[in-house]
C-alpha cells in the first residue's frame, strides 16, 4: 500500500516530475529501429514521458529526436519534408537538422543569423540492436550507451517487439517483477506455448503452486528469487532480475531463448511494453522466430498498421468464456502478453494504490517501489544520479537453478545471474 | 423550477449523497434474470448508483453484488474464474464468495486467517419475478422483499425488458410521471401500436387534447390523475401511481397488459429504464409477448449484444423526417420508449432545471421531486427511513375509470389503485 | 508572441467574452442556403460563437435562428413540428415563431396570456447570395445587411462551400492572412489545380520565393501586400485584404474566379470556413463549378451527409508520403484547403501563442491580431462599435497587380482593392 502522495510520485514522468527525471537518467527504447527503415524516410510521431516528439532519419542517415511542434507557429513537423540533411515544415519552410536545430528560416536573409537562435528541444537517438534508444536528459550526465544483453548479441540472436499498453507504466512493469502470479494466470502456457513448453524446470513450478519468494538488493536493482522443492531436498530456484528504472527478465526454460521486458512511460496512462527475446550463445531458429512474429510467447499480433494489440480493451481481450471453462487459459484471453495487459489495464489508468492489500509474495514490488522512490528523491533532491546507467548494472541473466537447501540464491547463484560472454544461460 | 444546488441534490446518487443514501434504502432492480443464466455462470459487470460492481451466480446457485475489483491490486473480477462456490481473481488466485468475503489467498498459510480480514464490499441479490433485485444499504435497515404486482405474479403472467438510457435517472422518471405529454408525443402509437391500441378510452384521450390533472398524496408516493370529458357529463379518469423512489405505471387501456417503468440511476449521466407489462389476472398471449419481444408498446430492440437500443443519439435515433410529416410518428421517431428517451436524452445529461417554465400539467412532477428532496434530507439528517419500502406502499395498481363529476377520484378509485388478487385491472 | 491572457482574449468567443462580443456586432455566415431548402423543411441545429441554437425556416418562409431547446423542460426542438408558421415541441406542444416567441402552451387556457412571457432567444437570420447570414448581437446595433461581393452578384457568377476545421477560428484565419505559406505549402497546386493554373502570374510566384511583405491598415482591417520581383525592374504584388472580424480573400490569378474565405467559430476548439469562388463580370463555367463541386480549388470533399472533410485528423488527412517525396504535393497532403487545415489542426485545439517566433513575414498576422483585440476592448470598455460593419468596408478586393518600383501599392492599386461594378478583377 502507497500512500496517495506517493502513488502520485512513483507513477507521474511528465517533465519536471521527480519520476521523470529519473527516467531522464537513462538510455531508454524510444522506437523499433524498423519504424525508421531508411536514410530519408518518413519521420514518426512518438510521445515519451510525456512529450510530444519526433523521431527523424534524415538523407545521411543521421537519427534524433525532436519536438514535434515547428518553433515558428506550432505545426506539427510531422507533415514535414525529409531532405538534405534535415526536415522542413510544410509550412513555410523552416529546416531543422536531427538535433533540432533550425538551419534556414527561407523568408529570412542568411546572414542575419535568425535562424541560429532557433533550436527545438532535441535528444540523441542511437540505434543498438534492433532499438533506437533515446537520452532525454541533461547533457553533463548522460550515461554509457546501453550494454543489455538482448541488445548486443548478433542480430541472428535476438528477437524484439513493442505493443502499447493502455494503463500506467508501473503497474504494467510491477507484473513483470512478479512472478508469483504465473503459477495462475499463465498456467496454461507452460504446457502449450512453443516457446515455453518442455522444459523440466516446468514440472517443478506446476507440482508446488506454493513458492517462496526471496527479494534480495543488487547494484542495479534487485533479484527477485522464487524457491519451488526439487529432488533429493533440493530447490528449484527462478530468478528474476529488476534493473532501475524498469528492465525485468523472465527466468529462463530448457534451452528456449530468454524473455524480458522494459516499460516505457508514453504519459501518464499508457506505456510501451518492450519485449524481447535471446539466446546468449545461439542464433535462433526460424520455428522460435515465427512463432515470436505469430504472437506466442511473450508477444502479440496487432491492430493492422499500428502497435495496439489485436486483442485490446475495446473488444474485451477476445475473451473467450468457452476457453477459460475448459480450463485452456485461466482467464479466458489468450496469449502470455495479453493475459497480463488484460489485468493490468483493468485496474484502470493508473491503478489505486491506497486501497491494496500486498502479501509476501509482493515484496519484489513493495522493494522496487521504494528503491524507485528514494531513488527520485535523491536525484530531484540532491542531484545523485541513480542506478542501473551503466554495464556493471546492465549485464545481467536471469536464471534457473537447483541448489542445495543450504545455499543462498544471491551466492550461489552469482555467476548465473552475470552476462558471460560465449557461456549459456543458467537454465533447467 | 429548482435552484442549482436542489437540482444537484435530486439529480447526484452516488456513495454519501443525500439522493444516493435514498436509493440506497430500497430493493432495486440491478439485473434481468437472464443475464445471470444458470450456476456458476460468467458474472456481470454492472454500474448502480455510480459503483462499479460484479454480478454473481456461484455454482451453488447463490447470487451476489460485489465489488468489482479485487482487493489484492485492484484487477477486475469480471476475468474471475467462477468455480467451487466463488469467483477466483485470475492474477494469483484469491478466491471470494457471493458475499465479497474473501475465502482464499494461496500464497498465504490457510491457517495465518489472513483471508478472512479481506472482505470487499458486497450486496444481497435476490430473484424475484424476472428480475434480479439488490439492496445496496446498511444490513439494519434492510426492507422487507419487494412485492410489486408486476414481480409476483405468475411467470407467464408477465414480461420484463431495460435499456440503457443516457441521461440522468431523474428526467428520465419525469417523463413516466408526466402523462400529459402522451396526447402529443405518443399520439401515433393509441391507434397503431399492438400494445396500445382499439381500447374505448382511447377515443377519450383523442377527442379532449386539454385534461385537467390532479395530483394527490398517497403513503408511498402520489398519484396522479387526468380527467378528460367521457358521456353524459361523466370525466374519464386516468391515474398514475408513482411510488418512492423511482415506480411508476402506465394506467391501463382495455385489456391490454398493464405497463410501468422502474428508473435505476447507473451513474448522474446515465440510467436503466426497466419496462414491464403484465396482466394482474391472464397470461399474456403468445402474440402480446412477440409484441414486446419485437421492441412495441413500451419496449425496444437493441445493439445485439448490448441494452442499448438500436435506436439511440449516435444515430439521430433513426429520424424519419417523412414520418413526422405525414404524422405516422409525432416527433420522427418511432416507439413509445424511443420517443420518450430522444427526447429526454436531448435535454443533456443533467438537464439545468433552473431554466424551466412549468406549467400546472407539470404538477406531479414538482410533487414528486420535493417529496424526494424531503425524503432524503430526512434521511441523511434524521435517519428517518423513507416511504415506498414495503407491501402496503408497493401493491399499487394504475387505474382508467370513468366517474361521476362530483367524486374525487382517490376516494372513489381506492379499490381500482389497490391490489386485489384475481381481480382485473380498472380498465377502460 | 502573445502573453498567454491575450491569447485567451483574441480565441474564446462564447458568450460574455470581449472577441465574442465583437463577433455579435456583425452579420456572420451561419448557414448555407441549400441547408433549408423549403419553406417548412426540417430545422437544422447549428452551433455558432458556443451557442447551440436551431435554425429555422417556417411554413411561411420566413428564417430565424432560436435556442435550440424548449423553455418548457429543455427538450431539443430539433425533433419539433415544423408546421403554420411555427416549431412545436414534439413532448408537450408548446410552439414558437422564428423569433422564439412562444406563440402556443396548449395545456394552458389561451386567454391567460401565458405563452406571451415566454420567449426563447432568437436571431435574425437572412439569405444573401447562397448564405443565411445571421446577427446574433443587440438590437440597438444591428450593422446594415452584408455587401460583400461575392454575395451579392449574379448566382450564375458566384459558388461558396463550407468545411468543419477542427481547431480555434484564429489559427484557421491566420493561414488566410499568411500568404507567405504559399510558395511552400501549396506549391503544387499552381501548375496543377484547375483553378489556378495557367496564370501569367504564377511564374513570379514559382521564381521568387523570397517576396517582401507590406502589411498597411485598411478602414475595415488591413491589407497585405506581397512584393516580387517581375520584368524590367518592376514589382509583382499580390494583396490581400482583410475585413475585421474574419474575412479575406485570396489575390485572383489570371481570369480565374477570385477565391476568398470567412473563417466562423462554432465553439472554441471549432469553426465554420467558409469558401467562395466568384468572378465579378462574368458566369463560372460548368467546368469552373464542377471542379468546385469535386473539391479542387480551395473546396473539400465530404463525410457523406457531413460538412466535415473526407480527410480529416481521423485518418491522417490521407497522407501520401509517395506523393510528397514525388513533390506532388508538399506536405503529402492533396488540396489546397486541406494542406492548410490539417497544418492549422495539427497545431492543436487552441495554438499556444506564448511559444511562437514570429518573422517579419507574419507581420499581417501580427497587426490583425492586436487590431481585434483593440477593438475587442473597445467594445466591451466603452461601447465603441468595431470597423467592418458596412458596405464601406465590406466592399474590397484583392488583387494582383504590376507596379513600378517607386509606387505604394496602397495609393497605386488603390481602384483595383475596390469594388467596381462591372469592372473585372486586377489580376496577372
Amino acid at each position: 500500500m502507497l500512500r496517495q502522495e506517493q502513488n502520485e510520485l512513483v507513477t507521474r514522468t511528465g517533465p519536471g516530475t521527480p519520476m521523470g527525471q529519473l527516467f531522464r537518467s537513462y538510455w531508454i527504447p524510444a522506437l523499433l529501429a524498423e519504424e525508421l527503415p531508411e536514410d530519408g524516410c518518413p519521420p514518426v510521431r512518438i510521445k515519451l514521458l510525456s512529450e510530444r516528439l519526433l523521431a527523424v532519419r534524415d538523407s545521411e542517415g543521421r537519427y534524433g529526436l525532436i519536438d514535434e511542434f515547428c518553433a515558428h507557429r506550432g505545426v506539427s513537423l510531422w507533415f514535414g519534408r525529409n531532405e538534405d540533411g534535415g526536415i522542413r515544415c510544410p509550412y513555410h519552410g523552416w529546416k531543422y537538422d536531427v538535433t533540432g536545430q533550425c538551419v534556414e528560416v527561407p523568408s529570412e536573409p542568411a546572414e542575419n543569423g535568425f535562424c541560429q537562435k532557433i533550436k527545438l528541444t532535441g535528444y540523441k537517438l542511437v540505434k543498438i540492436g534492433d532499438i533506437l534508444w533515446a537520452y532525454m536528459g541533461p547533457a553533463e550526465s548522460e550515461p554509457p550507451l546501453p550494454e543489455w544483453e538482448f541488445a548486443k548479441v548478433a542480430p541472428a540472436q535476438t528477437f524484439t517487439s513493442k505493443r502499447l499498453q493502455e494503463c500506467n507504466w508501473l503497474q504494467a512493469m510491477e507484473g513483470g517483477i512478479d512472478s508469483s502470479h504465473v503459477s495462475w494466470l499463465h498456467r496454461g502456457a507452460l504446457n502449450s506455448d512453443p516457446l515455453f513448453k518442455g522444459a523440466k524446470g516446468n514440472q517443478y513450478n506446476l507440482k508446488d503452486a506454493k513458492p517462496v519468494f526471496e527479494v534480495v538488493e543488487a547494484p542495479g536493482g534487485l533479484y527477485i528469487g522464487a524457491r519451488r522443492n526439487a529432488e533429493d531436498g533440493q530447490y528449484y530456484w527462478r530468478i528474476t532480475p529488476w534493473v532501475m528504472p524498469s528492465f525485468t527478465m523472465v527466468p529462463p526454460r530448457g534451452d528456449h531463448p530468454v524473455h524480458g521486458h522494459f516499460w516505457i512511460p508514453i504519459d501518464d496512462e499508457n506505456c510501451w511494453a518492450w519485449s524481447f527475446d535471446y539466446h546468449p550463445t545461439r542464433a535462433l531458429t526460424d520455428h522460435e522466430r515465427q512463432a515470436m512474429l505469430d504472437g506466442h510467447g511473450i508477444h502479440v499480433t496487432y491492430v493492422p498498421g499500428t502497435y495496439r494489440p489485436a486483442a485490446n480493451k475495446d473488444n474485451d481481450y477476445l475473451m473467450d468464456r468457452e476457453a477459460q471453462k475448459l480450463g485452456k487459459t485461466y482467464s479466458g484471453v489468450a496469449g502470455i502478453a495479453m493475459q497480463d495487459a488484460s489485468l493490468q489495464e483493468s485496474m484502470g489508468p493508473i491503478v489505486d494504490r491506497t486501497k491494496e492489500n500486498l502479501v509476501s509474495t509482493d515484496n519484489g514490488i513493495i522493494m522496487a517501489r521504494h528503491r524507485l522512490m528514494r531513488a527520485a528523491k535523491a536525484l530531484a533532491e540532491k542531484g545523485v544520479l541513480p542506478p542501473g546507467r551503466d554495464a556493471a548494472h546492465q549485464r545481467v541473466r536471469s536464471a534457473a537453478v537447483i541448489l542445495p537447501p543450504d545455499q543462498a540464491f544471491k551466492d550461489a547463484a552469482a555467476e548465473d545471474l552475470t552476462v558471460r560472454e560465449g557461456v549459456k544461460q543458467s537454465s533447467v
